[in-house]
């Protein structure tokens, strides 16, 4: 048999035994064999940002939309997320007279990324930046601090928004209500098992409803096909031990997550084993400003990011700078576990004024971190280093010197970018927080075409049926994502995956 | 039907239609239904260092062995390799009076490899780095040079070994005599389209004979069962342009690459899309030392490698160094780049003396390059720079203090090791070859186990009848392979894989 005329018999072969290794072999297998128990014109897997941008735009376009989330709850780990969105052009970003432009924020993150992203998918990102902060203002009714404009490390200047309610769950909750307003079911409890590809492409999933994370088997089989479409929004596997370690084996368990548990890998693996292309899976970030003396995301990020990196300093404890305080994740945290690897111990710190923008922006917070030991507040700087075990001569040079780059406005040393707004550290009381990389994002992931469309491991083409978005896919970021992009870029793509495969 | 009947009516099932999407689904196909052309106990794919090693110790162990060979010369990329082979403890290492040991060794690779390693595997490999350099020369009969030991970037020490005809071929030409006089056959324009995995593991594969590269499809179509396994050592993948580009967009078509033609995707894709675990295939590897006035690997790194990295220096058309010449591939290769991103050329300067180590170790050579017009001579830095276009004043600065760290033993600047036999750059004539990264290798792949058995990517455990070696598996090098390491990756797993598989 020549290869075509073998091809086309692998094609359309319906019962019975035909051998080959391929991925697709359920090509074999007649559509019409398959007994489903429901059906969709669209399923999406995974109710985070992207999931649930997803699903209101297959619903708008007409599609009978249905979401699946594993867990008890809906939001996965968006909605413990820090709430902050990139928001290049936003009245906000204009109240602080910051120049910004779409071209700035995409050499950004371009150089973050290392040039390893795929510069057409930035592109498509970076000019939907100002109409999808406008979407989630407009259309779902998201509410931002109307003031406070951010910078998250790498950014060239400040540019995130905040919700007002200081945590991605600003904006899950209103795509939730809008789900409810669509009428557009979320099943909770529903572990996706097997996602069903056949010669004519990904026709529907098999599932446990009742499903018991981490219990595996627990709940009912069913299957559901899907007449459009399955769109994977099943995000990252930073809580996954055993997957993390083979990717980057230095990620082991003695490193905490600021992950939800539900961060697991089953559906990268599952993604790969039926032939998606996949690719970048090694580059995992550690989130820098995590807090040893909490579990997972917790709080205290907030404080070692919004007031010490923006408007205070990073020491470690001989009382140096070992970083510039504004560098992208990746650079920061792997200065932090050098530090530590040299036995050092590394702490945000950051005076009076220096919490004020971290008041404004987190009301009430920085009672919370007192409250709960994550930082400490003292009268001098020899008392704050004293308590620390922070070598206190050397911290109040550092301190000195650093109040010297504020004054002229320039970091010769580390090439801090110092804001506008930023004053010299030197008014009481001092607060300081210790310093502790966990691991936040995985950048790699599917490979999608320009309308969100997976695509095949062995021909590099889109597979039908299948689309995917948010932190499962990769080529967006590149090695580094820079903060305050995650949520960017799960509601561009998000977006774009709902209203193409509905419409497919 | 509960989950556990589930997986074994999967297992079980034998004829027709099973609905899943597992890229095994090949498992509910009864081998015995297969009609096989040809039966084998080992069948290894890839004619290279690993390829070759597993068929030696395969058939010692008493196993019939055929190598499959997609292109019609065999010995893959290793026979155009630079044949130097990294030999800690070696007879070499000691008339130069070199401390090393496999400590040293092992933590070199850890640390180019950025801990992104398998430490066991780095140190299964380190453990056999003496007697494998004694296999070869005992078992094979291969010939060094008696006196020469060479330097890569990233290692401690000089502790490399050069075959006297100065590439692998010194290596692979040996090990074919001895599958000759194994009696092992070596089948060339074999090309596998297929591995053949069932439930019950690897069965064998699916080629086309009388393949004619690159023509997908020609050739004649047959199937070739494994009794005990495959050995899949079918290298990387450099020279396929689009698969390298989505591992890392930016390694695009103005890159050249060492590495012959058939150093291609198709394996990669085909092992993935049948469930086999890799990991970190973004890594890719560019040799810093190319020299852009030829195409491929060509000969023209000999001369910025071994003379000018390892006894001259390298600078930009500033006239300034840029990089520690004796830093790791990547470290150099990224300084290269962006060294071109900003305008200026890198070159590979070495005078009188310089090039003398390079004569010993690859005698002739140094004419070739000049009569190739790959590396130009003169009698003054005045006249070379001003030939090449370099800043003659700088130029003549910058040599002047390389000399005073070359007398102290001690570059305070770039932390270049000072070779004990290194002398000042005074001596004319002075020789100049111009730098070019081109992609080398890839540093990821198939992740196996201490047997050398490919996992599975659902479960993480090994495939039966799967095993691999050489630079189609990941985990070895982690982030950054040291130079001169490849050959003995490749000889210390593709015999371990022959003789494990020989044996199951």
């Amino acid at each position: 048999m020549n290869t075509s005329s073998r091809r086309s018999f692998l094609k359309t072969s319906v019962a019975g035994a035909v051998f080959s290794s391929s991925g697709i072999l359920a090509a074999t297998v007649s559509a019409q064999t398959k007994k489903w128990d429901e059906t969709f014109d669209v399923i999406v897997v995974g109710s985070g940002f992207a999931g649930l941008a997803a699903a209101i735009e297959a619903k708008k376009a007409g599609a009978n939309v249905i979401v699946l989330e594993k867990m008890p709850t809906a939001g996965g780990n968006s909605i413990i997320n820090g709430g902050i969105l990139t928001a290049t052009g936003c009245p906000q970003q204009k109240k602080h007279n910051i120049e910004d432009s779409k071209e700035l924020l995409e050499k950004d993150i371009l150089v973050a990324g290392n040039y390893m992203n795929d510069v057409k998918k930035v592109h498509q990102m970076v000019d939907r930046v100002l109409s999808t902060y406008e979407w989630t203002v407009n259309e779902l009714g998201v509410e931002y601090l109307p003031d406070a404009i951010g910078q998250e490390g790498g950014h060239s200047v400040p540019r995130y928004v905040t919700t007002k309610i200081g945590s991605g769950a600003g904006i899950v909750n209103k795509q939730l209500d809008k789900c409810l307003e669509l009428g557009i079911p979320i099943r909770l409890r529903t572990y996706v098992d097997k996602i069903i590809r056949t010669a004519n492409g990904v026709e529907g999933v098999e599932v446990f409803e009742g499903y018991r994370f981490p219990k595996a088997g627990s709940g009912r089989h069913k299957s559901l096909k899907a007449n459009k479409g399955v769109i994977l929004c099943y995000g990252g596997f930073s809580a996954d031990v055993p997957y993390r370690t083979i990717q980057d084996p230095k990620l082991n368990a003695t490193l905490d997550t600021t992950n939800q548990p539900g961060a697991t890998s089953e559906l990268w693996r599952e993604t790969s084993s039926i032939g998606c292309l996949q690719a970048q899976n090694d580059w995992i970030q550690c989130g820098p400003w995590g807090n040893p003396h909490e579990k997972g995301m917790g709080i205290g990020w907030q404080f070692n990011q919004t007031a010490a990196a923006e408007y205070g300093l990073w020491t470690n404890s001989a009382g140096k700078r070992f970083v510039n305080e504004l560098a992208n994740r990746k650079v920061r945290a792997d200065a932090i576990m050098v530090e530590q690897a040299n036995g050092r111990k590394c702490f945000a710190i950051a005076d009076a004024n220096g919490v004020k923008p971290f008041e404004t922006q987190r009301p009430g917070m920085l009672n919370k971190h007192l409250e709960r030991n994550l930082i400490f507040k003292y009268d001098t700087l020899d008392e704050l280093a004293k308590a620390q075990g922070i070598d206190a001569e050397q911290l109040k040079q550092t301190v000195e010197e650093f109040n010297g780059y504020v004054k002229n406005k320039k970091d010769p040393v580390l090439g801090r970018y110092i804001n506008n707004e930023q004053l010299p550290v030197e008014t009481a009381p001092f607060y300081v927080g210790e310093l502790q990389p966990k691991v936040h994002h995985t950048m790699g992931g599917l490979i999608t075409d320009d309308k969100c469309m997976v695509l095949d491991v062995k021909t590099d083409k889109p597979i039908k049926g299948l689309y995917a978005a948010g932190e499962a896919t990769g080529h967006v970021h590149g090695a580094v994502r820079l903060g305050s992009v995650a949520i960017l870029d799960c509601l561009v793509f998000g977006r774009m995956a709902g209203e193409n495969c509905a419409k497919s």
